[in-house]
């Protein structure tokens, strides 16, 4: 059957408050720069109020991702929980906006829609505290069938391992990929993601993810080592294609009979480099569901990364398409 | 008496939702092109489900200005009127956080905070719709005398000539300023304000303000001619400085004894010309309230305007005081 839809994402439906930082703000604040950290919501209140002035943009990775993937000129869809608010609503004008299908029901009685505070120091990296309300209550009840058996790519967001109920939610889109012959893809989305689900991971990737999205700290992480060729290694068979980003130094593709080494693309300026690896899966899949080859894959992966990388905000601003042309 | 601020704003608080569209989406929406429209909540509502995904950020003209000579290393006020809602709060923290006193309280019961939905187009050109919602509801119990006692320039907003109550607010801001031996300024805003208000704005300018500032559409409009130096020469006198602004032409500063012309500052390539009017005024103000030159105030607002169109959204994102030590 065809697909109605390059790529199906299932994530935390989150709205981005990015926000410049200086090196001692991260300090001050007890922050690790280039972390990912949860805070609730009272925390979440009390950083804001510390914050620069900031500009309000949808993101949550594999929405991210799927703004990619239509920038790029494919048809996306996305699965994501937010609250019937003020934010909801710019998250699902911002779907919609952009072509992809988004019909998730919002959450009433809830908490708040999500949002991640993000703090971008002067050398260009974020440094992310994530209030994840509504995101996580997303159930099995969320994923259409409909969208998930009309994919080419099913894209699943580690950060959705957390929750008990997105977990399942996870399993029945699987469940429903495998069925139709769909292709199933996993990005592992975090080091603190893997070193909390590491098994489950595992036997999740064993089972049924055909494509898995990685960087180097991520893909360490899973098979506890610190040597990056051992990890590699490690991944080797245990799915049909790992891309693994490894920031300037580029992407390796590994499969069980190769390993594609893909250089970044050149970048005059990083300014924010929020959004890198969605950018990089959106360009990946976008490839792999219009049947280009695996380095082409990652070239157009390097170069919507480098897209986003060059100005604030985790969305593209230029369209890829026009981008992408340029590389064929 | 020394002051508190350089700059003590009163305008609409506004809160922007920019969005790139291709030009025939103007004509689509029956949008003239550069232009500003006043639109209602129900328009506001239907034009945002038709724009492209956004980012939303705080704006409003004098708001930017105030952004500005923060940014500039200046002390700024700001007055002006959110509801309490969540783009209210969003308004107020950018306002803090660029180290600005924002004490307006902010309206209970009534419309929603005020956004500008601008679609920018390929070339730069922004094309402006405004639901006002709150902003309008300033009254003169909204201006603080402390804050307009303190500061070396009263800046106000052409665009709140429209509503009466926040007219006598401007009265009121005059007259406390005038009393404490400040400068007034006044920016035109648009060149529909003037047609709108054209005998009062003339009054209030001769009567009033020291320091006036226009574009070239809205200096031709006050004076009713489309010969740019005759409307230079019907400003001179009427008011101590007139500085106007033509784009990429650069500007003029007005005084009844002379005319400088100040050139516009090199970019690379203008992004969104969002703001550019605001940063000039910014640079310009930060300049006199220090006791620079009006050729050096022309090249600080020069300089501001190009930092802001060389990027989308209409607050600087570059240090200014970083660039200005460029200059001298």
């Amino acid at each position: 059957m065809s697909a109605l839809y390059d790529v199906a994402a299932i994530g935390n439906a989150i709205v981005d408050v990015i926000a410049p930082a200086q090196d001692a703000f991260l300090g001050d604040n007890g922050l690790t720069k280039g972390s990912m950290m949860l805070i609730d919501e009272a925390r979440a209140h009390a950083l804001y109020a510390r914050m620069g002035a900031a500009i309000e943009a949808s993101g949550g990775s594999a929405g991210n991702t799927v703004a990619g993937v239509a920038s790029l000129g494919g048809k996306a869809a996305y699965m994501g929980k937010v609250a019937a608010d003020g934010l909801g609503k710019v998250f699902a004008h911002d779907m919609h906006a952009i072509g992809a299908t988004y019909d998730t029901p919002p959450l009433s009685g809830g908490p708040a829609t999500g949002r991640c505070l993000i703090n971008v120091t002067p050398d260009g990296q974020r440094t992310m505290c994530t209030f994840l309300g509504a995101s996580t209550e997303l159930t099995p009840a969320d994923v259409d069938p409909r969208v998930v058996e009309g994919a080419s790519i099913v894209y699943l967001e580690g950060y959705l391992f957390d929750p008990n109920e997105a977990r399942r939610a996870f399993a029945k889109a699987a469940g429903l990929a495998r069925a139709s012959g769909r292709r199933i893809a996993l990005t592992l989305s975090d080091s603190f993601v893997v070193e909390r689900h590491r098994p489950a991971l595992l036997a999740f990737i064993e089972t049924e993810v055909d494509l898995l999205f990685a960087n180097e700290a991520e893909l360490t992480a899973l098979f506890q080592t610190d040597d990056f060729q051992a990890a590699v290694e490690a991944v080797r068979g245990r799915t049909a294609i790992a891309a693994v980003t490894r920031g300037a130094a580029g992407s390796v593709i590994v499969t069980p009979a190769a390993e594609h080494f893909v250089r970044a693309a050149a970048v005059d300026k990083v300014v924010d480099t929020t959004g890198a690896g969605d950018q990089y899966a959106a360009g990946f899949m976008f490839g792999l569901a219009r049947g280009k080859s695996l380095p082409d894959c990652g070239a157009l992966g390097s170069m919507a990364a480098a897209e986003v990388i060059s100005h604030y905000g985790p969305r593209p601003q230029a369209p890829l398409a026009e981008l992408a042309a340029g590389l064929a």
